[in-house]
């Protein structure tokens, strides 16, 4: 397994040298300037990124990373903890929202469980890599230890490297793990200082009394643990989850490997603030896919500083947004290779007016 | 060709008999309710249209309608106005935005010639159905007479008609033709009462004087003209366009058989309230594709009553926004159709916490 320290001394921001090329491809196109708006702002990241003027997309895949929380027991969701479990089958079956939405658009789905409670018998397509049996209560004590959080940091590295090596460009993160929006809001109070009666949401929908359970819980656990909101692996440490933990891995993985990695809704970029903390540069590679319902998601936008593509009013994870923007990034793709210039088509620009 | 009143006739607004059945399989699937958000308003839309509960998409097609424009001559474009003839050829060539755009998501885009000035000979692609060589100029005289409107509303019927005999059943709106936000915002001024100060945009990127100029003709038009703003054949007549009216007999002739049909920007729009003006039940039919740049669009759209899609800070037209939201249209039929049920999964619901 790779070691984090190694892969955080190999991301380095992206180059600008092709930044007036890239601009000048797109301007020469026969329609107005910057008429295609943010397709064209994917489309100049991407080939920033690939280190090209004709960037293309190859291969595609969402990690979806399944893991337990123990922080469940105290009664935070709307659905019972086997759901992670039975969700983790139902994905191997290619029945779930993000199994529809990614084989809509040929994306490769790809199930870890980073650390789901029980075992899986049987399912070859599993990708198992289990670091425990789901997290502890950070209410009563510290979620993982820092050897099991870098452990799944670096799964979430090295399952990209492989898919890497076998011509994956574009990668999309997802989760699966009930109760996971309560670890990802203490994170986000962790770092941002946000209140949690402020910030704290609905998740799969709970109702107003475990709406009001739930934020006393981050509360206590964040006044009991106290995680220093600069220090990523504290965090994670404290108050993280493995799900989050391997999409903070898969984003630092795409950085590391010079591809695009789009970053679902709540949980993911709560993974995404993570690797952002570990490594600033990372911004470069990520692409925020959506605006989730999720209230607090609006506030880790704020912190992560790259507008969302998308509001389809969706608060579901699994990767089910990143599919849908993958697509985007992808199209953005042909929009800069494949849009005749003015020269090209023979059309009259506005100079000739 | 069809007759626009009989065509009004046949056209009613959708039966609400399938609401409960198409929410109750969305309701069913393994995912916290209502999670997919805006997909799931698209599926249970498409459902309903298609009467069925397990919807689908068969053929999709864009109708990029051109058309030039008299009050081009004012100086009120960026843009020369031979460029309409050029970009058609472009459009047959494949090489414009929205052939990149709809060729990735295995869209038809057909071409129609509805009012270019000037000839095209040897482009067997192009749809030629011209009404006239361009609109008159509106400042001056009227933009078209009856007959020439009713001819460009029944042609974009018409052609409905043909596709859907052919399989197609999701329609997008294009448009090109130099100048033609000027009557767009003219018929967005006398439908809405708006002030052309308030709401007249940079089209394709005109500077500030030619801003001044376009607002003054838009005034000068409206104040010559006196379109009855709940007239919309006196509307086409006055200001209109033919591309406009054409769009408005797409919509018209996809709500005649059924099928949705996906609005794209700023042209489109004005389009679809001229649609909505002679029958209002199409908007059951209409699903808009995206939030314009176009100022004035966000006040169409008010009018129009329905949330557009996407936000992608587009300005360009030609049919771009429709084939991506098209594109999101038939992913929802997907996720009606194919998203395993609790049961089926095996998952718990919330009701077994």
């Amino acid at each position: 397994m790779v070691r984090l320290d190694s892969v955080l001394n190999k991301i380095s921001a992206i180059s600008t040298a092709l930044d007036g090329a890239i601009w000048k491809k797109l301007d020469a196109q026969a329609r107005p300037d910057r008429s295609l708006g943010r397709l064209e702002e994917l489309a100049f990241r991407v080939a920033r990124i690939q280190g090209t003027v004709s960037p293309g997309i190859k291969g595609k895949t969402i990690f979806t990373f399944a893991g337990d929380h123990g922080v469940a027991e105290e009664g935070v969701s709307a659905f019972p903890q086997e759901v992670t479990h039975e969700m983790v089958a139902n994905f191997i079956r290619g029945g779930a929202s993000v199994n529809v939405i990614a084989e809509f658009y040929g994306i490769d789905v790809s199930v870890v469980d980073i650390g789901v409670k029980g075992d899986f018998v049987g399912m070859a397509e599993l990708i198992q890599r289990k670091v425990a049996h789901g997290t502890r209560n950070f209410v009563k004590e510290p979620a993982m230890t820092e050897a099991e959080a870098l452990r799944a940091i670096e799964t979430g590295v090295d399952l990209v490297t492989e898919k890497v090596k076998r011509g994956v460009n574009l990668f999309g993160t997802g989760d699966m793990g009930i109760a996971n929006t309560t670890p990802s809001t203490a994170i986000l109070c962790a770092v941002t200082g946000a209140d949690p009666d402020e910030v704290t949401g609905r998740g799969t929908g709970i109702d107003d009394a475990t709406l009001k359970r739930k934020r006393n819980i981050i509360r206590q656990g964040l006044a009991k643990q106290k995680p220093d909101g600069r220090d990523p692996l504290d965090i994670l440490c404290k108050v993280g989850g493995f799900e989050i933990a391997g999409i903070a891995g898969e984003i630092l993985g795409a950085a590391l490997h010079r591809c695009p990695v789009v970053v679902d809704g709540f949980i993911s970029t709560a993974g995404a603030m993570i690797a952002m903390l570990f490594e600033p540069a990372v911004k470069d590679y990520i692409f925020m896919a959506h605006q989730s319902q999720e209230p607090g998601h609006a506030e880790m936008i704020r912190w992560i500083g790259l507008k969302p593509l998308l509001d389809l009013e969706m608060r579901l994870g699994e990767g089910t947004g990143a599919a849908i923007a993958m697509n985007l990034v992808e199209l953005s793709t042909h929009v800069l290779n494949d849009i005749a210039s003015f020269e090209e088509a023979a059309v009259h620009s506005p100079e000739d007016r």
